[in-house]
């Protein structure tokens, strides 16, 4: 991919920033922890202004205060527990809005202009899938134009509106990362960062290995491997948009003190937070760059299958149209060849129904009985550099062998490989790991 | 107009719905007390099944969660004192957007079918006055097609859109009643009820007076005139708007047991809550309906200002620029004929900002010195039947005499009069005021 051009002020430039040096359109983007009150919203206005007074033009795009979307669920469930997901739509929105408009005041306190923006307002069109809607558009420029006029632009995370109904429709929990992303792209901005609690990336959760360290640089691909795989630091489907169209992200902390931090520059950036990008912008590059591990996993075990074709189909049937994703798949072949024990692991929350869907298709799979544990983990290894070197499956399963730590599966990319272990050996896989791909800090 | 029949549970008592008695449209709009929290929110849907369960078509206003408005309306005076007004209603919106949005469910929940209108999405056009703006017009054609398909529409009060900006603009504090008429203007609805956490209008405030007795029918004029003058019932903008659409407005109390209550019925009304409707539905009228009183007055007194034309033009008009209100202007002659005592009341709220605009003015006014006071209370006898019934004054300001009540302005119109008096006499006034006409209960 061709460097991006670095002139976003008309040609000519003259005029009063130094010449060479031209503004940048960026999207920031900042979480409920971050926004938890006004005196966190008036810090996250400091970097805002940060920005704008560097010459930039800023869209910001912010999350409910943290707590707020949680009250607002609580009274929805309070109100009935089947409730119509338009209008649980239409409550935990209100949430966005309240921040945004907070966020406005207290920018122009400072003497900047801004303006709050509803998704509708924008609009940012949805599909129908109200509570884990999907952005279709973002009709952005309108919004572009104000940016270029001086304006800075702050958008609600999280939501859109449906335009068939006219209906507001969420994202789904941590959508606010997507919007951010989306976003960025219908402004074509140069920079997305994200805002969080944490300052970047890490090359896996420094609760469990202090070793740990901040990756500088992760490609899109080791990202949304990370997001799937247990990482929290951002969503899959907003690290899915930005590899879709390469929007370069950031993740850093809104905890630093915002004038302690550099401005965006397109002419070069500083060594802080996780940059999101291509591969190729990575000239170091690990053959493994991170571990995640993933408690919220469940084992299912169906013992004594017929070992005959299309017996997975139908295991798996009624699982898919009831929605429950399965993610590892094993098969054992029991001594007489003709009966077989599946295992697979789906979402723990899902068990509950997952065992209820085996059960009524007990007659139709044919099966003995049915075992199910939530007390097991998965454990991944990732990094792009494994495309190109061999070995690296061996030397994990050994690494956990010698530990004695037993695999019940494994399930494999190109960039990564998961284990699933029994929960209490998580902590001594991952820090084994850590130090087996030489990611411990020295 | 005929008088209303006063029959409540129908003729000869066949069958479910008698022949002949036509379904209703009927908008029930609740407070925030009666919707503080989920529980009453869901006794509030029992009033609405009542309604649906009887054939009628239901049209919901309602205001945000009790104290809902309040941390919202901290929190902007804690972003910034000085708020962009277009921010702030974004905000305070946010609060009805979740009681309409949790009325829906719970009603849906019910079996009902139902959803939620934010008022951008029916809409209500406003202009542009935000935090105080008004309703300009109501689009209801989709709303009115809903119900006569028979949902209930369950619709936010207190706000709507201003088109021009597409930004959402508030009717200002208890603006949710303005909703209500509005709607039901633009509804054709047969009546418009006003729930709330009292039973009716009474002929004075029974928390001074407990012989004050409920009002069951008062006219449109006299309802506007205590609404203005201190009753806290209804606010004064809806009872205008119900006047000038001659739309039949009634006060009820949303904590009756919804199942103990009569449905509104074309054909007669049980004798419960106040009616506010044409003065010549009002067999039995009294020539005084009611007493108000307002504490929120103050008194302002400019000291020796030249007698001459000319004087009260400077004087008011700096005052009506800064948009303050003034009521009640008393002018006395001083002894000497060249200069003038002038006394004049506005709002507790605004003494300081008079006081200000005063100030500035003195060289242009010339006057001597300025005092103030606001331990002062309005006290106003109302009734339509003043028209035709002379010496009501005349008795008034003997009875307030005959107690030793000094009256330090006064003012009337054809249907009220006002006088303000010192505050310590207030409950004194109210009583005599309310026995001296007639108004006590047996």
């Amino acid at each position: 991919m061709a460097a991006q051009p670095v002139c976003a002020s008309g040609p000519g430039g003259s005029g009063e920033l130094a010449a060479g040096v031209a503004m940048a359109v960026v999207v920031m983007k900042f979480g409920g922890t971050s926004v938890a009150n006004v005196e966190r919203i008036r810090n996250v206005c400091r970097h805002v202004k940060r920005e704008v007074d560097a010459g930039n033009k800023v869209a910001v795009v912010v999350s409910a205060m943290s707590g707020a979307t949680n009250q607002l669920v609580a009274w929805v469930r309070e109100a009935s527990l089947l409730h119509d997901a338009r209008e649980y739509d239409a409550i935990v929105a209100s949430g966005e809005q309240v921040t945004a408009g907070l966020t406005a005041i207290v920018l122009q306190s400072m003497g900047l202009q801004a303006r709050s923006w509803q998704g509708w307002q924008i609009p940012v069109i949805t599909d129908k899938a109200h509570g884990a809607a999907r952005i279709l558009d973002i009709k952005g420029e309108t919004l572009r134009e104000r940016l270029d006029q001086g304006e800075v632009a702050v958008v609600t995370g999280f939501q859109g509106i449906e335009p068939e109904r006219n209906r507001i429709a969420t994202l789904g929990r941590g959508g606010s990362d997507t919007s951010a992303v989306a976003l960025a792209v219908a402004l074509k901005a140069d920079v997305c960062d994200i805002y969080t609690d944490v300052d970047g990336v890490y090359t896996t959760d420094p609760r469990i290995v202090p070793k740990a360290q901040r990756l500088p640089k992760v490609s899109y691909e080791e990202m949304l491997e990370m997001a799937s795989l247990g990482s929290k630091v951002l969503q899959t489907r907003s690290v899915e948009l930005a590899m879709l169209y390469r929007m370069r992200t950031r993740v850093l902390s809104s905890f630093v003190a915002p004038e302690a931090m550099q401005p965006f520059r397109l002419d070069g950036l500083e060594d802080i937070g996780t940059i999101v990008c291509d591969e190729d912008e990575i000239v170091e590059q690990q053959v493994v760059s991170g571990i995640a591990y993933a408690k919220d996993e469940a084992k299912i075990t169906i013992l004594k299958v017929a070992d005959k074709p299309g017996i997975a189909a139908r295991v798996f049937g009624p699982l898919a149209e009831a929605n429950i994703n399965v993610d590892m798949i094993v098969q054992n072949i029991t001594p007489d060849g003709k009966f077989t024990d599946m295992t697979f692991t789906v979402q723990a929350a899902e068990l509950p129904r997952t065992l209820e869907v085996l059960k009524s298709a007990k007659e139709s799979i044919g099966y003995n009985d049915v075992m199910a544990s939530a007390d097991v983990v998965k454990v991944s290894v990732i990094g792009v550099g494994m495309r190109s070197h061999a070995g690296v499956a061996a030397q994990m399963f050994q690494a956990l062998a010698s530990k004695g730590i037993n695999i019940l599966a494994i399930s494999t990319s190109e960039i990564k490989i998961s284990v699933l272990i029994e929960a209490p050996y998580a902590e001594l896989a991952v820090r084994s790991l850590h130090s087996l791909y030489g990611l411990d800090k020295d």
